[in-house]
Order: structure tokens, then sequence, then C-alpha cells
């Protein structure tokens, strides 16, 4: 069991006993009152005292998390073994918490923020994205309208023109054109609600019952979100048109098979309504051709949406900016804050061009919700850009990430990155036993370990083999793909904490362990 | 303007003396490095430090929320005068951004966690789902799969069992029957996915061209999140069918209204295929019943969904239990700890009794997140419970909630609630003035100031006049419905910090407010 240092920090035991001392009764603080009316559940002297001691349990757990195994090594069902089957009658106190944390939960997380993961695309946390957290969690509001707290919807409308601007977006997507910029949970969401914009756009033309004919574009290697999104709106599942990407250009879609699946739906009667290009797609990072893509949609007055979650972080430097080129035919372009970008989960952004659109497909103003500055249509109201009503304060954080890093270290951010995602694509390819499946683009190199030629499953066991001893390992957690039927192991970077030795220590394992598994063929 | 205390407390100073001084430079600590290499966004004594610090900023607003207007007085655009129109190239400093709250952005907050909030439905924040945000802020992992962070999935169901329990839900609903819990972000979403489920189970049987033949079924005090949610899943609006609530029953849904649409429907050839029932409808607090609408539903091979989103939290007492009598027929159950559970926002619990329509509708399964343990299906993946791909460990919060807690002193945050809300109604009683407009079941009373006889548009102006007048005092917030043609008043009791004084001091302003209004009438 790996266990946190956390209590033997002098600082925790001075706020215990400069704060609190008054709240502390024996060995541990009970949290809820002896008796249900002095329940007090939002004292502020309770709340500094215990806020001061998680601050100090989390700043120990970023202390220690090289400790832990990066990937959770535990077994299905285990903390169903290790907690009761029924919440407690009476309160437990702090410390009994505490102790569950360390013992319990920690065993199953799978750390993220580790300096050595390398799985799928990051998820950054930061100092600056986590103290967003604690204060839009302290307000605590719900901001579907304006008026339920006008500084989270206004602050949201700045920080996302000041994003775009960091993009360079074309000048449509802000506030004072007719488009705008809105926090989404997810990419998935994102994608989800600028079809069904779309979906209904097209509808209102055609009509409604012609559901059924609407088709949408992508590629095989568009994000599963937008397939997904595809069964929501009820867009037919024959008509989800998935085009065979060219792995030939490193997995982009070829405009021109594009061009020819729209030809055969148009002259089969159906409505070709959809087009999702990906700036860095999932398995390979690879850029879909914008500007040829655009002009197809535009050329059918197709909806032309970019998802550019994971790789958008990188067009905030003017030397990857040229992956965005072509957005200006555009009509929603999506890019995950949380993702590479160290404001921490959840916080998705999506621009459109036009938000009429939007609000459309999405807008209910039943009567318990009108007020005066609705009414008089002089402010924006999320609930009308998004699936859910109730929304969080999740401008603040992503406000606070770019105030208090700045946009150069930000790019700074980014760059160390991908050298050192560089790097470990010299060091792949220092090493004849293994080969880089397609040309590093961002931070996330694609590679495997060459099989024996006599392979009977084209290394597709070696590969796994490999991933599931390093990942077993718990020194490091790495995933994978499958590209044009290979078996592809994903080493992304991009967790906050990543240092060179970090990349080196993964490939000396990779190497240690592929070496093992030569021997053992 | 209102200014925090922050900063003059011995506690902040002695905190940044003692754990900090070396990352402080001259005046203000810049929390980006000086040249972007040396970027550490996550070192650990620099979360510290800062976090210690935005712990006593949250402590000193929550000692002086009372100071501030409870509804924000800012008019539309305030902070784009106060904020520049682009990112900071160099880093701000802390200092500089804690004075931007406290002047900038805290003017702009409506103050859901003050005592003197009524409004709409409350949003709940607590000292233990505060730490619960924290900490899954500083995970900060992304739940998609059982693998992406055992703990996340298997705390989740636990506590929905714990919670399922509580609530005594049928044993079909709980995690090791066909069932199971998962927590969605909100009750928009939770009536999402379940219509979508629904959908998709009738189209199975019908044919996918039937979706134009789908009805839907609630009253028109069913919450505007389901109509939101046909109009995504493509339901034809002329078969979303709005049955009027029965004034004399409190504004629950006559079951015989429902039966006559469906028979009109059946007759057209149409297919009724989903009833949503309200515990505690958003206008009034009515309740359906359900054992009628239960046994409608299954005579009509129907998905049943009851929405509990506020009233479900009372139903954990056992006298307001029998309000879910008739949960047993339902396919699906709802409620919000986020809005009266001290659980911060967003925390919608969703049960279903067959979780295989769920997964059918919205499972996807990319290559990329292929792993063992999915494959083996040997756990959940609650990616394919929800709309979204991602999620944060929410159940941290919820589980701290009922462990720091207990159900005892949950069961009495409630009916406190309950006998402030009762005694505001007795106070209503009590002035010949006003008049009550529905029997008050939980912790809100629907009430109105009683128009002169001879009143043009029958107290409308009137009762908006002292709504608005008693908002923009800044001493309370309020809001509004319109109940059988009449605009009512809703006192919704239900924030943590709210004791008696304060509903007196409410009642005493309203009083006072009415009698200004009368005499100037």
């Amino acid at each position: 069991m790996y266990a946190l240092p956390c209590g033997a920090m002098p600082c925790a035991k001075l706020l215990c006993c400069f704060c609190c001392c008054q709240l502390r009764e024996g060995g541990g603080t009970s949290y809820g009152g002896d008796d249900g009316g002095s329940l007090r559940p939002m004292d502020a002297e309770q709340l500094r005292e215990c806020g001061h001691r998680m601050v100090d349990f989390i700043a120990d757990y970023y202390k220690s998390i090289e400790r832990f195994p990066v990937l959770s090594q535990v077994q299905p069902g285990y903390l169903k073994e290790l907690l009761p089957d029924s919440a407690p009658n009476r309160p437990d106190t702090l410390d009994t918490l505490f102790d569950d944390i360390r013992e319990k939960i920690i065993p199953g997380v799978t750390h993220w923020q580790s300096p050595s993961y390398f799985a799928y695309y990051p998820s950054n946390s930061s100092t600056a994205g986590f103290l967003g957290e604690m204060l839009s969690a302290a307000f605590n509001i719900v901001g579907f309208s304006w008026i339920t707290s006008p500084a989270a919807t206004e602050l949201e409308v700045i920080v996302l023109d000041w994003f775009a601007k960091m993009l360079k977006l074309p000048s449509q997507f802000l506030s004072d054109a007719p488009g705008g910029g809105v926090i989404q949970g997810t990419a998935s969401e994102a994608v989800l609600v600028v079809l069904l914009a779309a979906r209904d756009r097209t509808l209102k033309k055609h009509g409604k019952k012609s559901l059924e004919k609407l088709v949408v574009y992508a590629s095989d290697q568009t994000h599963s979100a937008l397939q997904k999104a595809c069964q929501i709106a009820g867009i037919f599942p024959e008509n989800f048109r998935v085009v065979k990407a060219d792995c030939s250009k490193n997995y982009a879609v070829a405009p021109e098979a594009v061009t020819e699946a729209i030809s055969v739906d148009l002259s089969s009667g159906l409505i070709p309504f959809f087009i999702c290009a990906t700036v860095g797609t999932t398995s390979s990072s690879a850029v879909d051709p914008l500007p040829e893509l655009g002009n197809i949609a535009q050329g059918h007055d197709m909806w032309f949406h970019i998802d550019a979650a994971y790789a958008g972080s990188a067009c905030i430097c003017p030397e990857y900016r040229h992956h965005l080129d072509g957005v200006e035919k555009a009509d929603s372009f999506n890019m995950n804050a949380h993702k590479w970008f160290l404001t921490n989960f959840d916080c998705s952004l999506l621009w459109v061009k036009d938000r009429s659109y939007l609000v459309e497909a999405l807008s209910t103003y039943p009567e318990f919700l009108k007020n005066k500055a609705s009414q008089a249509n002089s402010v924006v109201d999320f609930k009308d850009w998004q699936i859910p009503l109730g929304r969080r304060f999740r401008s603040l954080k992503l406000w606070m990430v770019l105030r208090l890093y700045g946009v150069e270290n930000l790019q700074s951010y980014i760059r160390n990155h991908i050298q050192l995602a560089e790097h470990f694509e010299q060091l792949v390819l220092s090493d004849s036993r293994f080969e880089v499946m397609t040309p590093r683009i961002f931070s996330l190199v694609c590679f495997r370990l060459l099989p024996p030629t006599s392979d009977h499953d084209g290394g597709r066991q070696l590969n796994y083999d490999l991933m599931d001893t390093a990942n077993s390992s718990g020194k490091i957690f790495i995933s994978h793909t499958v590209l044009a039927g290979k078996f592809v192991l994903r080493f992304a970077v991009g967790a906050p904490l990543t240092e060179e030795q970090h990349v080196d220590a993964a490939w000396k394992l990779l190497q240690d362990e592929a070496t093992k598994l030569s021997g053992s063929a």
C-alpha cells in the first residue's frame, strides 16, 4: 500500500492549532452537529480549518505523486470490499475520511497528473486552474441565465474572446459579431450542440420529415463523439458517412474522397449537411485539410465543424497556427482547455460563427426563468447554447490560467512538451527494433516494436504485451490505437509535471521490456 | 462597492510567511516563470501556498456574505468596461488577481449561498461538498472508463447504492440488479439520457422510421428540460403532449387526462412511449400521482420517468417518503444532490431499472479506448450512461457529504428548512393583504400580494413590482412563476446558512415594500 506522508508537515499541524482549536474535541473533529438543529454545514471557520487541511493533503499528494503506480493496479470490485454497504447514520471525523482516501481511494486512482502519464491525451491540472475550481465551488452559483450571476456569463464571453484572439480566429467568431464563444463540458457536447444547430437549420429548409435523409461526413479517424452525437440527434445510422483516411497523408482525410461520397449521396436524393474535420486526431494527431473541406462544405451549404480538442492548444504558438488555416470557412471550432492548457477538467471551448442557430435549436424559456435582462434581449443566456440548463462558473479557472501564467509562458509550456515528444521520437528512431508509425506533428509519438517477419499477427500481441507489462509495472501509463490494421503504441507528452528525465525513464523501461519480450519469444 | 476584509486575517499573513517565503520576490508573487522553461504549473509548494491563500479568501467571503446584495445589481456589459480586451502576455500576481476578484467579479455574483437567497430552488454548498470538489479538482482524472480511475467508477456505484437505500428505492434500482445509479451533471441531462434510451427501445420495436410517431406525455408543470430533451432527440414538436395540470390538486397532473390523451393518440396511429412525472414541480412543488401514472405507463409499455430533482432530498425523511410511493413502477428516477443536499453543483443522481437500454443508446467503443477490464465485461464504463465521454470524479463530494454529516443530520437539515418554510407560510397567512397560492408541501411557499378588486391585470404588475423592489434592495432574492394565469411569488427555503432571522427579515421587507406599493397605488 502506498501511503501519503500527510499530517507530518509542520504547516498542517500549525494550522490545526492556529485556526481551529475551538472546533476540536478529543482526537478528531466531527463535522455534523450532535443534534441536527446544530448542523452548520457552511460555517466559515470550519470551512477554513478543513480547507487548509485539504490543501495540505493535496500538496502532499503532489509531492509524493511519483510514488504511486501511474495506472491503478486494483482489480474490479476492489472498493466494495472496503466500504460499508450503507451510508453512516452518524458523522465520521475528517481524520477517518483522510485515512480512507489514503488507504482506499488513492490505490484506485489512475494518476493523470503523474509526470509519467503518457496515455490517451493529457488532462492538465495546474495551480491556477485548481484555484479557479476552488473559487467556482465556493460561489457555487448555477449560471443558466445572465441574471443568476452576471459575472459568470460576462467573464466567459470575455475570456473566450481573449482566447479566440490568441488563436487568431476570424473576427466573426468574436462576441461582438453574430458569433461568439461558450464553455462546454467536453468536446462531445460541443460537437453535439453544433450538430443539433446544423440539423435544425437544415430541417427548417427541407422540412422535419427529411431527417431520414440527412448525411454527416467524417473520417475513420474522427473521434467517436461524433458518432454518438449522431445517435443522439436521430441521424440515421446508415447516413453517418465514414470516409477512410489517407494513410499516405498521416491519416488525414482526402478531400476528393469526401467530394465523391457527397456526389453519390446527392444522386441518391440524400441531403449532405455536416462535415467534421479534425486538427489532431485521437489516434495519430493527424490534421485534416481544412481549406479544402471548408470549400466543399460551403459549396453544398453544409455546416463545417472543426474539432481541435487536443491540438488547438498548440495553435497559440505562431509556428503551429498554420494548422488552423481554413478555419475562416468553418461554422464552428472547438478546443479543450482541459486537455493541454493547464485548465482543470472540464473546460471545452466552442466558438460559432452564428450563434442564432445554437439558440434556435437549444432554447426554452419557461415563465419561472423570465427576467428583465433576458426579456430586454440585452444579455447572453448560455443555457440556450448548451444541453443542460445549469452550468458552473467555469470561466474563472480559464481566466486564472491566462492571468497567472500569461500567453508567453503558455506558449513555452506547449513548446517544451513538443520538444520532449521530439526527443522521445529520436530515441525510438535510434533503436532499430522499433519503428515510428507516423510523422510526429505535435506532442504525440505513434510507434511500435517491430515484429519478427514470421510473426503470426503482425506484431499485435507483441506490442500489446509490451504495453501491458509497461503499464503493469506502475511506472508509466501509455495507451494504444490501431492504424492501417497495425497495433500501435501512443506516447503522448503533456502532463504538467513531465520532464526529460521521465521521458528517458519511460523509454528505458520500454527498451528493457522489449528486450525481455524478444528474449522470451 | 462591497469589499471583502481579506488579507486582514492573521491566519493568512502567517501562512504567507510560513509556507512561501522562498517563492516571494518583492511585493507580489508571479506564478509564471520568468522564462517559459521554468514554468512549474504544478509545483506542490506553490500549490500549497496559493491554496491556503484561496481557502482564507473563501472563508472570508462566507464570513462577509451577508454584506453583499444577494442578487447582483450590475448592469449588462459591466465587466467589459473593467477588463482588458486581450489576455496578458506576462503573468500577473496572485495579489492582483484577488483584487480583481473582490472589485470586479464579486459585484457581478448573485450569491446563491447567501442566507437570504430564496429564489428558484437552492444550490447547496457545504464544507464537505467543497472539500470533495477540491479533491476532485486535484486528482483531475477523466473517468470515462473504469480503467481511467477505478475508484471513481466504483465509489460512484457504491454511493448511488447507499443513496438508493436512503430513499428506499426498489431493489431493481441497485447496482447488483439489472439497474443501477449514475451521476449526471443536471436533471436536464438525466431526462435526456432516459428519453434516448426509451426512444431507441421503442424504435427497435417499431422501426426507426417511426420516430415521427413517438409521443411524450408530461404536464404543463413539468420542467422545460423535458421539452428541450425532446427537441434534441428529434421527437416531433407536435408529439410533445402537454397535459394541463389540475389546479384543484395543487397543480399535479390528473391521470385521467393522461389516459385520455393517450387514447386519442393511439386512435390516430401514434406511438405513446414516454411519461414524465414530477415530485416537486418547479413552479409549486406539486407531486404528480405516481402510482396511477405508473399503471398507465405499464399498461402501454411506455417508459416511466420520475423527476424529483428538488423534492427527492426530502424523501430521505420517513415522513416524506410516501411521496415516492409508486416509484416501483418507474423505469428511471432522478434527484439532484446539488440542489438541497449540501453537495456542490453539479451532482444529479439518476437510477434506472435496466441499464442495458442506456448502454444501448449511448455506447461507442473505439479502438483507442479498448482495455482488458472493459473487454472482459467485468466493469461499468460510465461513458455509456451519459452524453459526454469525459467525466469528473463527482462521487467524492457526495461521499464526503454522507460521511461527514451522516444521514440523521441530513434529515434534520431538511426538516429544519421545511419548518422555516412553514414559519414563512404562517407569516403570510397572518397578513390579510397576502394570500398563499398552493398548499405548502416541502420548503417552497407560493404566495402573492392580493390586488385591489379593480386591478387591471389581476395583480401581475403589483406582484412583479413587489418582487422587483425587494430584489433591487439587495437584501433578498426571490423569484416568480405563473399559476392559473396568476403571477405568483416563490419563496424557497434551502440555502445552507438560512436561519429563522433571515426568514423574518425577508418577510418584514416584503411587508414594508407591500405597504409602500399599496400607498402609492
